[in-house]
């Protein structure tokens, strides 16, 4: 589905560095780690997402004639190098977190270890990748915490940042337990169920309101939710309740009303009364209209009668942290364990592992090791790809969705407060720490000539 | 470049209630509207863009064999339906605001006239397409802005959310006046000049950080931009000038060296300092990390030596207004002015045009009015595609960025303010007030029984 998956998806710099490892015949071995650096406003976790593009990225990693030519005529790269990168393929190895997992600040989402060359020209995209479906699938988490068993429909298409993101944004936030998308393209791609009820547009198109809504009922007997707010929402209401009671009689049932504007809070209530009133217990409440976690946790904590919720802008762009410190790192070189000494933005060390205890059916605790270490829990990143060779079959949506929503049962309610969260713990392991300080140490002396 | 060009990239609704209306033979002509009903934090003006790519839509839209399949598999709707929508193309007519031009709240970006259902089935590609674009020129002017003149390249390319996002990214903040962009797909896609530096992981790949720039020196003699804070910057321009005078003894020049950490503005001070007293007066200073237009004013209001930016993220994603309040609504249908009624999301009836006045160069104001109407200024919507066929040539990136430089200076510098601008005078033609003010009487009449 889609034609970005291209190897010079890429900043230039990827292109000269390797030019420069060529020159310098540089193909050693490279470790790189991919994690988020800090917590965006009121996060406490992520939620693995995006790595199967990854992997089918790496998969077909190859330049086209075509883009070699465009290599060609920026001048500034030799027929030598161009050469080889028209036979380059990816190689190398990859450890991550399997999608629908739990993962925390500084844990390495993922690991690629490959000659430095193929590790440095993919980092682009890599990066793009993990970074929008784990910011999606983790505010999507977000609001299904906030909604507490109520159902979350993705609206978001029209205003997510272009059309991969409409995809990846449907498929992130079914991940994270959404029922659905309203996406149509998503739903042929990726399975996922499709939702959707009317637009003012068509209630305009009608002489009268009512006159739209029977309209709507005729042609879908059994899936009629009624956009109620075009004029009024609380005469829309009793319009869509005299259209019931007429389904009724035919022996047809109103599915719902979707309030998208106004004080929704207030006026799931009153709407409601109306309903019920009319003898129409059954129809639900659909609510939209600038809802995000925020909001849905306010609206049901003000009591609002609201059965099931369309998620739209807000989620579909993670509005209130629309990007995450996520930083794609080398860790090791040639054997060398490496790093930028920076007092805010810190780099763990060496190829690692992640251990996570559970204790009582809670997670209780990640510890970050080394990679070779075995430590008290279960290692959370497995190996994906060696050899440039897939080593695990694609995983339906089903079942990472179904292991999202596991394991998130089990994360203790403290770390999924909408505001405030707790942070999660998250420890070193003393291989780990050592072998950090033992770098910093080093690296200070060689370059800043600190004395040890 | 995209293959979510796709008539199945719409939400459900379009084709439920698109289904309705084929039941009732509801072909007329409906006219939508795109425009954006509020400004975002410190905007004050929109750039156009995003044009092309909906005329591109339009022209090639259609239902390929295998998306009427998966419609038909979702049971919901009749065969004639079906078979409708495989003969489907867009017939109808766009007029819209050139890529490049200046527009403001409340004006429509664009204007569809359409039978109905074409007009309905195409909403969210086409809201997609203009707002991000719209939301990422209109970030990068003001970058622009910010700058004064120093040069700006897009280093967004990572983290801007997904892989369309990244080319369109570079494509709009190309129009809006950057130099260039790391994105090298981009170049090959738009012939946007490409730009770069290296990575921290270059730096570490090599045993010492000087070592790392010589070699990168003797790969690129001519355009060596050397990144100096991966272990102290103070000390990493020290080893740049080194290599910077052992270039020069060469005939070489370092072009530059790049500050990504830290107080950068304090530093960026030291840095030339050091430079400077090395006689290396040309060589200039880039600073990334965190830039968009707060931090580039806050910057060099402070005095900061700094010649050029790589702006990331934030632009990217336009972090401070991820979304727009951006709508497509029915303004009439079979030639009936038609409104939804909310106080706070105002919609302006029938189909329009803006017409720009410009008094000693300056730009002095807007009014909306009728289509038909003839006001003083020049009109902004063209006609683009008519009977579906396109009325207007592609035109270059280049044209769009030189209309778009052009017009941008003959705004206002208190419309520009990058904090708390003033608004742009936009006033509505009383030929459109009155049409306005009958429509809310009518339906509000009509709808809401009130007498008028």
């Amino acid at each position: 589905m889609n034609s970005m998956r291209n190897a010079l998806f890429a900043d230039l710099y990827g292109f000269t560095m390797s030019a420069c490892y060529f020159e310098n015949r540089m193909f050693a071995p490279a470790a790189f780690s991919l994690y988020i650096r800090k917590y965006g406003p009121h996060r406490s976790y992520y939620v693995s997402a995006g790595l199967e593009e990854v992997v089918e990225f790496l998969e077909s990693f190859r330049f086209a004639p075509e883009e070699i030519d465009y290599l060609q005529s920026t001048g500034l790269f030799s027929t030598d190098f161009l050469n080889y990168l028209e036979s380059l393929r990816f190689t190398g190895e990859v450890f991550a977190i399997p999608e629908g997992r739990l993962f925390f600040k500084d844990e390495p989402i993922l690991e690629i270890t490959a000659p430095v060359i193929e590790a440095q020209l993919i980092e682009s995209f890599v990066i793009n990748a993990i970074n929008l479906q784990v910011s999606i699938a983790s505010k999507a988490a977000r609001c299904i915490h906030a909604a507490g068993g109520k159902n979350l429909v993705d609206f978001s298409l029209r205003r997510t940042q272009g059309t991969d993101a409409g995809m990846k944004v449907a498929r992130a936030s079914y991940i994270a337990g959404f029922k659905g998308t309203s996406n149509v393209l998503a739903g042929m791609a990726y399975g996922i169920p499709i939702a959707g009820t009317m637009a003012h547009s068509f209630v305009l198109s009608f002489e009268e309101e009512i006159e739209a809504f029977r309209a709507f009922a005729r042609t879908f007997p059994d899936r009629t939710v009624l956009l109620i707010d075009t004029y009024d929402t609380v005469t829309g209401a009793k319009k869509a309740a005299e259209v019931g009671r007429e389904m009724a009689k035919r022996g047809e049932r109103l599915k719902g009303v979707r309030l998208d504007s106004g004080d929704i809070t207030q006026l799931s209530k009153e709407v409601r009364g109306i309903l019920d009133e009319a003898g129409l217990k059954e129809v639900i409440i659909f609510a939209s209209g600038g809802f995000d976690e925020y909001e849905i946790e306010e609206a049901l904590s003000k009591g609002a009668r609201i059965d099931a919720f369309g998620v739209g802008t807000k989620m579909g762009v993670s509005a209130d942290a629309p990007y995450n410190d996520i930083a794609y790192k080398l860790v090791e070189y040639d054997g060398r364990p490496v790093l930028k000494l920076s007092r805010a933005k810190k780099t763990l060390v060496n190829q690692k592992q992640v251990f996570r205890e559970v204790s009582g059916g809670k997670m209780s605790g990640d510890t970050i090791g080394r990679r070779a270490e075995s430590l008290p829990g279960e290692p959370l990143l497995e190996c994906v790809m060696r050899g440039g060779k897939r080593q695990v079959s694609p995983q339906t949506l089903e079942t990472i969705r179904e292991r999202f929503l596991s394991e998130f049962s089990s994360l203790g309610d403290e770390h999924k407060a909408i505001k405030s969260p707790k942070d999660y713990p998250v420890r070193l392991s003393p291989m780990l720490e050592a072998a950090q300080s033992r770098t910093v140490r080093e690296v200070r002396k060689r370059e800043l000539g600190e004395s040890s």
